[in-house]
């Protein structure tokens, strides 16, 4: 297929490019999703001093240094927030609200900057609970839908969705001014439990209580394991083996999301580990597709 | 112990300077033995592309850059070179010709390019074949000794035994002039293997055959199980878990010795991860004892 990838990677930090970097001279055909500031938690670094090469660095110079490096070698990041992965088999599909990327192996390198699951909201993902409102949104023409928004960008997939429900409810996680349509019911709450029976039903907060036919949770990233369905974790780590592989042929992941310690050269060094794993892994399958 | 450090690192490589940079920063009274020129593989690297953060630099620039590093956070490397490392329960001994140094923790950050053991090195070690002419020298008081030597520096070594024994055969494994005294043999043949029974008492070359009641094997770096009685090997590499643990306590393994992909930041973040865990040994160990 003309536009499938060899190589998706996940992620933007040091893990992520680092991949990308190796992929990139091993001539693959790659696609890298993540940040304009690269990595939100290097930038914040006021000094770094253990990234070998590099004394006495800030975070954001090191940023620096790292987008320079891709820029080099003509390596552009894509600025898309990934739903889902799912495992075809053969491939893996990519699911970026109503846009598909397909990629013969994935690479994660997500980090473990993500915000933590409400009770029930995992148990009833894909019962009521969905991650994209504007992918869903027909599913719930003419009924009640709640929206919990953890960024702005949530804001204009509710007023899209408003227009085909009977009713829109909608928790803001953040402060400031919401640019939402008027019907849409704000609820200034902490969201506490999803709970139902077959399907998710209702929403409890701390002082209040919601019935509703579907939840959407909107936030910048979501854990691992809500991310590509089947994937093994070890506590709240995606599992792997020194060469990075996942327990999901064709996946590999590196960096902090598979473990600590928490540090930069670190998650390059096994992203470099992941891309050359699965650099290997698809020229395996090549000659035995020959 | 006063003079006992908290961390011995060998090797001054990639691995071995990360795992001193962490060490150093957690405080840690630390020991690094290495080269002169840090890395002879990095120096020969004509050009790095994937070391994240340094875009088409020299293999010489960025061995610049990590002794800049280290000069900067006050490390010197002592250049001696490790004959054997003991696991002596509380800590380690680490054997430099006539010179012991003790340290509570070791990282192993050797490298590949060893020397290739001959055929019954390994199973006459310490019965016959040794790899310090100087130090097991009065054993041989009047014997016959072989020194095969892989460096001019073996030339000082085995004129400094040849005044005790009664016979002395010097095979060298490298071309040039020979500083030795008039007394010694220089046989110009190429080992094959070490025989005997209980103990070594034969070398045998591709033309020849030696009697002899001790041979000495004077390289520039032995393997890793060489290095470490005990250690626990996986084919040619030092096994190691995701924490970068050896199967001795205390002891810990990074960059190529444990193995590939042979790359320069695969190794460093290796060499983090080996520092911290080590870091976190001796302060598991210190609660313990208080």
């Amino acid at each position: 297929m003309e536009n499938r990838y060899d190589i998706a990677i996940i992620g933007s930090g040091p893990a992520g490019l680092e991949a990308a970097i190796n992929c990139k001279i091993r001539n693959k055909n790659i696609i890298i999703f993540g940040r304009e500031d690269l990595s939100n938690k290097l930038i914040k670094a006021p000094k770094v001093d253990n990234y070998l090469g590099f004394h006495g660095i800030t975070g954001k110079e090191l940023k620096d240094k790292f987008q320079k490096h891709i820029d080099d070698m003509g390596i552009e990041i894509v600025y898309e927030r990934i739903n889902n992965v799912y495992a075809m088999g053969e491939y893996f599909a990519l699911m970026v609200d109503e846009k598909t990327y397909e990629a013969s192996s994935v690479i994660l390198a997500t980090g473990m900057e993500y915000t933590k699951p409400l009770k029930g909201e995992e148990e009833f993902l894909g019962k009521g609970v969905g991650y994209c409102a504007t992918c869903d949104a027909p599913l719930y023409k003419n009924k009640i839908v709640t929206i919990i928004g953890y960024n702005k960008e949530a804001e204009e997939e509710a007023n899209y969705v408003n227009e085909l429900t009977a009713n829109l409810y909608y928790i803001p996680m953040y402060r400031g001014e919401y640019n939402l349509d008027k019907s849409i019911k704000v609820i200034k709450d902490k969201p506490v439990e999803i709970s139902g029976d077959k399907k998710a039903n209702k929403l409890i907060l701390n002082n209040s209580q919601i019935e509703t036919d579907g939840i959407f949770v909107l936030k910048d990233s979501v854990s691992p394991a809500q991310l590509v369905p089947g994937l093994e974790m070890e506590s709240s780590h995606i599992k792997v083996d020194r060469e990075m592989k996942t327990n999901i042929k064709g996946c590999f992941a590196a960096g902090d999301c598979v473990g600590k310690p928490y540090q930069y050269i670190k998650s390059a060094g096994e992203g470099q580990v992941a891309a050359l794993s699965s650099v290997s892994y698809l020229d395996n399958k090549d000659r035995l597709n020959k």
